[in-house]
């Protein structure tokens, strides 16, 4: 139970029940969602749960998987922090579910694990980075490194990279930047999936959009966001239970928004905002400023040029932006000032009583109080048995549980 | 029909029929609203239309208001200048339609017509400045200059203001940079209106987000979005009509989501997304890192601590960003990429041929085309009344249609 007191919630100690109060009723957020890969991520006590895994040892046990298809140490260890740190914040969508994916992408050679990122442009507050076709994390931290660097000497660091790979959870960097007492953002254009309004194809990708800012006592707002309405795993897991989607998820063929789980597999996901009544035109437009901030500006592939979702017959060459910015360059106060206001949010009135008002990064907060004082992540035995035979693949140690 | 020819929405010229048809059936974004003020902003053609007006003689008009209640000539100049150019891409809301109100705040001194932002703090990419409380396009053109000037000599600028006023349309400024070949993005807080997920009462603005970004052959991306489902004027607009709202707009006084135009004037405005099923915390979270990097960053006041909408007892103090990033910092051929990706939006197949896809900007470059063409601006007759009987009150010459 150790850390389950440092929850900065509603300004005090949040128990236990509270915490899973928060998690159960904030499904839109927290739920743990099926994946594109058919392995399913488990829900914390759901009668599928594994016993928890320590965090440390899923961090040893996804390290040593990348090891030895013949990644470098401290690359492997960049990647098995950030699919560590989806699992732990309870995105299991984005963590050790993709660790087959990225061994894939090593042993086909699609992806060079072991490449150095390298910086092509230079300005005071800019660059311009070449993933090197190295692994998404290492290219990541490299990039948002560089603009914590920047942003600490002139204010603001921004930096766009080209010929980078799945980075995981688009937060991670934001927030690296975020403990560091500065506001950092992260975009990645992805695999396209996603139909601009009035279309019925999918040209854009679920092009995350995230903010992590800080507030005092180490609280953070950390907004990680795609900019379509769900994700697909959000909808298999509706069509597994044989239940309907809501209107403004996604469309079938047709481009017709459709309220069927099946027929959504096979069209397309909707912007945010769903229709065009509802501003669809909105998530539109923003996953359009997130292709311009990463593969126009970087050089790197965009929209439609980029190669399909779990496509391995290409490299990825997918564009990310970086950017890290000194709030101490404006009024001083900055973090009483976001204490302040996400203490109002959280203190307003809800509309039901069981559902309290949240901040980005709430939830996620709520699973990680959650994981530590289980001592562990519990995952579904899906994911559990496939980590199994992962290991026993790749004649690694694998992963115990409590 | 001297610019038609000009209109960049196919790489082709559009005739003005299909530009008619363009904005007749882009409902979402062309259609001329409502007001907060109860005028009407005409729809071109509305048998309630006047004849068109010179664009030059809507801003001989609104600077002989302003300068008529005491503003200087260049700072009148500036706000006729956001005014006029909200109602020539058919953001009729930000227009004249907004200019009694401004005189107003000159009247009662709530704002400083004459007053000059200082800067305060300054850094390479940085700078703080306090708006000194003068008319928002004054602040905003010179925070906007700074952050071009910035960008050019370190790649970034990225300027927040405090103690600034209304601005107009956000789009102006972000236009501002993207006219001088770099990305320009703009964000201002802005009253309480919006209802954070699962509260029921507004304590976030409709917080607009924008960025513009230079294509080839002065194609441009603007994407100017209030970061709410929609503004008040079309639930008025519907009320006005009798008809429903779609569900994702507003809510009622307990928390819950309303269908009903009457009922939905009393309570809020949802965030973009709508219900938590269809996501609408993600545009809660895009309102919180608007007053993130307005009212927070700056030191102005923020979220529930901004005055009223209307209200003029207190001065408004509000917060706003101003970013401009220069793409050559980048990969060389932005712009070309630009224009490729927004062909090919164009010209993806629709799902119902008489909506073609549009990309952020196009409705207002189909709107500019239409007044060029016309050779002024059509407003509603009360809005022409209202205006008439402004000129009357501040005796400065009427507005003169063709």
């Amino acid at each position: 139970m150790a850390h389950v007191h440092k929850l900065v919630l509603k300004g005090q100690t949040v128990p236990i029940s509270t915490i899973q109060r928060i998690i159960k009723n904030n499904v839109n957020q927290c739920r743990k969602v099926s994946t594109n890969q058919g392995l399913w991520a488990a829900k914390t006590h759901d009668e599928n749960s594994s016993n928890p895994v320590p965090v440390g040892e899923v961090k040893r046990y996804a390290t040593d998987c990348m090891v030895s298809v013949g990644v470098k140490e401290d690359h492997a260890s960049a990647l098995a922090d950030v699919l560590v740190a989806a699992d732990y914040r309870g995105h299991y969508s984005h963590g050790l579910n993709r660790l087959e994916m990225y061994v894939q992408d090593i042993k086909s050679k699609i992806c060079d694990g072991n490449a150095i990122p390298t910086v092509l442009k230079d300005k005071y507050s800019t660059a311009l980075v070449n993933g090197q076709n190295s692994l998404g994390p290492v290219v990541g931290n490299f990039c948002m490194n560089l603009a914590i660097e920047k942003a600490k000497k002139h204010g603001v660091g921004w930096v766009a990279a080209n010929n980078s790979n799945h980075y995981g959870i688009a937060g991670w960097y934001s927030m690296l930047a975020a403990n560091q007492g500065l506001m950092g953002l992260s975009f990645t254009s992805t695999s396209p999936l996603v139909a601009p309004t009035r279309a019925k194809t999918a040209t854009l990708g679920t092009n995350p959009i995230t903010l992590a800012a800080p507030a005092l006592n180490g609280d953070q707002f950390v907004l990680d966001m795609a900019t379509c309405t769900v994700a697909v795993g959000k909808i298999e897991l509706q069509r597994r239970k044989g239940l309907p989607i809501p209107e403004g998820w996604a469309i079938d063929t047709d481009g017709k928004i459709t309220t069927s789980a099946d027929v959504a597999m096979k069209g397309c996901l909707m912007p945010l905002g769903g229709a065009e009544e509802t501003s669809g035109y909105k998530g539109y437009g923003l996953a359009t400023l997130v292709e311009i901030f990463c593969g126009i500006s970087a050089g790197a592939t965009y929209g439609p040029n980029i190669r399909r979702w779990m496509d391995t017959k290409r490299k990825a060459d997918l564009g990310q932006c970086f950017i890290a910015v000194d709030p101490e360059c404006f009024a001083s106060g900055f973090q009483t000032r976001m204490s302040d206001l996400m203490s109002h949010l959280r203190h307003m009135e809800p509309a039901d009583p069981t559902k309290p008002i949240l901040v980005a990064g709430d939830p996620e907060r709520a699973h990680i109080a959650l994981v530590d004082a289980e001592g562990g992540i519990r995952y579904h035995v899906n994911q559990i048995n496939a980590s199994a035979a992962l290991a026993e693949k790749l004649k690694v140690k694998p992963m115990k549980h409590i």
